[in-house]
């Protein structure tokens, strides 16, 4: 067992889809996060930078003695997830393969779709790791660079979000029955992006997936969190103006946030 | 990637059921079993004899160079899986821990229930797991002695089994509503089992839990076998007679199966 918090990297608000998911799977444990939104968003950015950003993050994290991190960032995952996992002596998770591995599981025609931040698809880690997994699937890349400055903007319901949303993905429609939201900013358009792709089209969630790998490791290495009456105090950080944050994140997790706007 | 088989161990041929689930839900991989049918059940031995048979399964199962093992073995997991993990360099998973999670979130009374060999009851490893995670469960543990034996024999349909099961689980029934298979002989009863107990509780097998995990932690390890045309032979090896192996391996399977009969 091992009581000290989770710790989560963002960009931005994104990562806040898979804190979602973590409160409702895993109730018990702790929440450290930390969002880069004043930096946000990283998909257009050179992969040196996002590479320097992410590890100040991981930085911050280990200040705070997280037990575990969480790339709960695609770009920051297919950039330097592979490189902190092997520098650091805690578990660090990224969402890419958990995305990847249940996509392969759902589709039914072999036909995948891909969206994301401009570095996420560029790097072409989705599109890699379903085939080196499963060679026969196709595979088609969509990158979104317009949707993380609606979610950032909190401007997810708006009638520019629907128009953009179906503008860009007009290409993937009728092309795929399994579209991967490879983005954690993602399921904040959930609902527009079901509308546009048809309610057939299954959508995956690649950090609510990477939920369950969360579960599964803090098994496998023995450091879940007691269900006992400890307090429990989940903490926020921003690069940016923590009302915006809050008010994401309290729309979103449905509790009271309040956030600390921080240097890194 | 990596392309090597995953080993299982197990006292039998128990740890069959969860190499089918293996097959199902990760039909890539190759599968090096080994079964100590000559000296089950281990349940009524003393620990450090578990632990002596466990470490030359596991010392037999490196010799055929395997990525990751897998006690697919109650007994084994209460005595020697801690040990096991901590000395070697490759992943070792045990069947417990999933099967405890997986219980947690399925009862929705609080009252569990474990039943298991005598040395799984004995170590009060799930009752230790559950109750840490969750405090407030209520865990009524029973040791079945005579399952394996019936298990192992081939006679998991005759009226002798059914009354067996029958007279064992009567103190559970009516007083839980989700009980764990803790032990990977069990889904072989299932059916006889889940006739006993009452069509609504839920029975928990701990080996097709434990296949999530290996899942997630090939994913983690990045040690997926690659999806290709490689040849793929899985070796079944057991400590007795390889006819009575195969007659219950092809039954549970539903494939051929030729294996060897080694010493350990």
């Amino acid at each position: 067992m091992d009581n000290r918090p989770i710790g989560f990297l963002d960009s931005g608000v994104g990562g806040l889809t898979v804190v979602k998911e973590l409160m409702r799977q895993l109730p018990d444990e702790e929440v450290v996060y930390i969002g880069d939104s004043s930096r946000a968003p990283y998909g257009p950015r050179p992969a040196e930078q996002i590479r320097q950003f992410t590890w100040e993050m991981v930085k911050f994290l280990q200040s705070k003695n997280v037990k575990m991190i969480v790339f709960a960032c695609n770009t920051a995952t297919a950039v330097a997830w592979e490189e902190v996992k092997a520098a650091l002596d805690i578990p660090v998770l990224g969402v890419i393969l958990p995305g990847a591995s249940a996509a392969i599981k759902a589709t039914e025609n072999g036909k995948i779709g891909i969206i994301g931040t401009a570095m996420t698809i560029k790097s072409d880690i989705y599109r890699q790791k379903v085939q080196l997994l499963s060679p026969n699937l196709a595979v088609t890349s969509l990158a979104c660079p317009k949707f993380v400055p609606i979610v950032e903007s909190n401007e997810t319901s708006s009638s520019v979000a629907k128009k953009i949303v179906y503008e860009t993905l007009k290409p993937l429609v009728g092309r795929v029955d399994t579209l991967i939201l490879g983005c954690t900013h993602y399921p904040l358009l959930r609902p527009i992006i079901q509308n546009v792709m048809g309610q057939d089209v299954k959508l995956i969630d690649s950090g609510a997936e990477c939920v369950r790998d969360i579960s599964v490791l803090l098994n496998y290495f023995e450091i879940n969190r007691e269900r006992t009456q400890l307090y429990k105090a989940h903490s926020f950080f921003t690069t940016a103006s923590s009302q915006a944050f809050d008010a994401i994140a309290e729309n979103w997790l449905k509790m009271p946030v309040k956030s600390r706007t921080i240097n890194l």
